[in-house]
C-alpha cells in the first residue's frame, strides 16, 4: 500500500443503502486511485450537525498526522452555505460550514481555514443537490495527491460555531449539560468533558455527582461498566473523556426513557 | 497501493449483519491479495432486484475505467437462472442475468455478455446457496488479477430485460411513470431521466410540472432544496438525473405517504 | 498495495452509527499505515456472544493465511475478564475470552494461546472501557507489522468455551437443537452441522427429517432454496455447513415466529 498518500474519512447521513457514499468513493479512487478511504460513520441522522460533528470529533484524533477528514451533513445544500477547508495541527477538514466541523475544532483549533472554491473542483458539471460528490470528493483526492492547500480557496477568519451548547451555569448555581447522544448501547453521552468537571469541581467524591437527568438523580460516578449493579443507571467518563450515563447489561436510554438533546442539571 | 489492479465494487442484499459480504471479501483477498474493493451497498432490501440495480446503475459510472462491478440480488440462486459476465466500454459486470445488471447497461450498453461458467471458477466444491462466494467472488479475483475475459464462458446474445418498467405514455396522453426507490431522506426518485423529460416536454415552465403522486399534485420543477418552502413538496432532477419527489428538511416518503413501485402520473 | 502485511478482521458489536470501530481503524493505521482492514460485521446484537463467535466462525475461513481477527463482543469489559491471542494453523485471533472465540477454535483448533498483556499495548494511557481500542487495536497492528507472537503475553492452556451448546442427545432418543441466529433473509441457522447430521444419520432419506421447530413440523431436506415450494418452510444445509430452515422467497423466522435461540427437536 502507497502509505504516502494521506487517508481520507468520510462522515456523512447518507446511510448505507443508497449509491451516494460509493458514488463519493468512486470519484476519489477515480481521480486518486491510492488513495486509502476510511468510513467514521455514515448513520449519522438525516440532517443531525451535532451527532455527525461529535462523531468525527470522538474518531479523528485517533488517525494519523496528515489524515483529510471529509463530513458531510449538510441540509443547507443548494443555498448560500458555504464550504470550507481547515488545516489544524494534525489534519485537515472539509464540509459545508454549518458548525458541524467546530465540534473538532474544539479539540485541535484550525490553523487556517479557506471557502472551498467550487471552481478548485475538477468535476464538472457541479450538481446542485449533491456537493459531497461533485465539490469535496474531487477536492480530498486532489489534496491527498498533494495539491498546495492554498490553492483551494481564498483564506477566512472565521468559521460558523457548533450547535452544540456548552455546559451552562444557571443562576442557582447549577450547571445545565445536554445529551449529546444515545450510541448503540443506549449509552448518554453528555456535553461534558472530564477536565471541565474536574475544574468545576476539584473536590468531588465519586459518590457525590449529583446529576438530574429525565426525572432521575444519579449519584455514583464510576470508572468501569464492571463497578457497577446490574440494571442501575450510573455515570462514568468515556473513553472519549465525556460524561456518560449508563446501565450495565443494559441500555441508560431506555431505563431513563432519555435521548439526544435532553437537559441534564449537575448540582451545584 | 497497487494500482494496476482494477477496483471491484459489491452491490447485494446480504445486510452487514451477517457473515456472507465478508467471506466473498475473504475469497477475493485470498486469490487477489492486492486488490482494491468498495462496497456500493450491502443493505438493498431482500431479493429486490430493482433497487439492487438501480442503485449499482447510480454509482458506477463514478468509477475508473477497469471497474469490475459485482452484484448479487439473487432470489433464483439454486434454480436454472444463469450467472453472466459483461465487458461495456469502461467497466465490467457479473452478477445473476435477472435484469438487475440491465439497468446499468441501459446506462453504458455492453459490447460483449458471456454466460458465467462455474467451471471458470477456482473454487471447489461449488455451494448450492452461495454463488457470491463460490462463483462471482473468484470470477472477480481472477478477472482483476489479468484472466483473459473471453476464458470466463460462451458469448451470448441476450440478456434478461430490467424489471423497471420505462415511462409509458398512456391514451389519454398522459405518461405513467413509477417510484423506484425511497431514499435514506425519504426523497421519491422516479423512473424519468431529465434527457427524456426535456424531450417529451420541450417547451415546460418550471411552475407546470404536473405530476400526480400518491393522491397530491404537484407543480413545481426547481434545481435545488435551497430553493423550496418548508415542508411543501417539489420537484427535482436530482444529481443522478433522475425526476426526484422532495420535502425541504423533511420526507417526501412521509408526508405523501408514497413509497417504490407506486405509480405516477405525468399531465400529457 | 503491500500485501506482505496479513489483513486484520473486524468483528464487533458496535454497530456503524458511533465512532468506535473508526477510532480502532485510525489506532490501527497509525502504528501499521500498510495494514489492509476488512469488516466481517459491525452489526452483532449487543454483547451477544454467540451470534458474534458464530458470524466470526463463519467468514474467517475463506481468508488467506496469517489473518488477524479481532472479535470485541465485550460485556466484561472493566471486570477481571482477560484479553487472549491465539494462533491456529492459518489465522491469528484475539479478543476478550469470554468464549465468542471458541466458536472460531471449533473449526480450526488454537496451537498455542497467550494471555494478552495489556502492556503489549503501545497506547497509553489505556481506558477502563474501551480495550477494543486501547489495547487489541494497538496489539493487532504491532502483530501485523511482525511483532513476534510470544512477545504479547504469557501461554495460557485453557480458554473459556463456547455458550453454544452442542446438539444433545435426550433420554428418548431425540437430539436437542438449538437456533444460533435468523440471518438477514429470515433463514434461521441452527447448531447442527452436515458431518454430525450424517454420523447421527447414516441413512437418513431427503424427505425424512423429522424436525420440531416452533410448533412446527419439517420434513423436507432439500439442496436448493430453488427446489422448494413457495412459502412452505424447508431445511437444508446452507453454505456454511449447518442446518438451515428456509422459506422460498420469504422468512423462515416471520412464517414459523422464531428467533435466536429457539429449541427445536430432531427425531430419534
Amino acid at each position: 500500500m502507497d502509505t504516502s498518500l494521506p487517508i481520507i474519512t468520510l462522515t456523512t447521513d447518507f446511510g448505507l443503502a443508497d449509491a451516494y457514499v460509493a458514488s463519493m468513493k468512486g470519484v476519489i479512487l477515480a481521480l486518486a486511485p491510492a488513495a486509502r478511504i476510511v468510513d467514521i460513520s455514515h448513520e449519522i441522522s438525516p440532517q443531525n450537525i451535532v451527532q455527525g460533528g461529535f462523531t468525527l470529533a470522538c474518531a479523528f484524533p485517533h488517525f494519523p498526522k496528515g489524515t483529510i477528514h471529509v463530513l458531510v451533513v449538510d441540509p443547507g445544500v443548494g443555498t448560500s452555505r458555504r464550504l470550507i477547508l481547515a488545516r489544524t495541527e494534525n489534519h485537515f477538514f472539509m464540509g459545508p460550514d454549518n458548525g458541524a466541523l467546530a465540534l473538532s475544532f474544539a479539540v485541535e483549533p484550525p490553523r487556517a481555514i479557506l471557502h472551498l472554491a467550487a471552481a478548485a473542483s475538477i468535476r464538472h458539471p457541479v450538481s446542485a443537490t449533491f456537493h459531497g460528490r461533485d465539490i469535496l470528493a474531487p477536492a480530498a483526492a486532489r489534496l491527498a495527491s498533494g495539491a498546495d492547500f492554498a490553492s483551494f480557496g481564498d483564506r477566512i477568519a472565521e468559521f460558523t460555531p457548533s450547535p452544540l451548547p456548552p455546559p451552562a451555569r444557571q443562576e442557582d448555581g447549577t450547571i445545565l449539560l445536554r445529551v449529546v447522544l444515545a450510541d448503540r448501547f443506549g449509552n448518554l453521552i453528555l456535553n461534558l468533558r472530564e477536565e471541565e468537571y474536574r475544574r468545576l469541581r476539584p473536590r468531588a467524591s465519586a459518590e457525590a455527582l449529583g446529576l438530574e437527568i429525565c426525572g432521575r438523580r444519579i449519584d455514583r460516578l464510576l470508572r468501569t461498566y464492571g463497578e457497577a449493579e446490574e440494571s442501575e443507571p450510573f455515570a462514568l467518563f468515556n473513553s472519549s473523556g465525556y460524561l456518560e450515563i449508563a446501565v450495565s447489561s443494559g441500555s441508560a436510554a431506555r431505563v431513563l426513557a432519555c435521548s439526544a438533546g435532553a437537559p441534564a442539571l449537575l448540582k451545584a
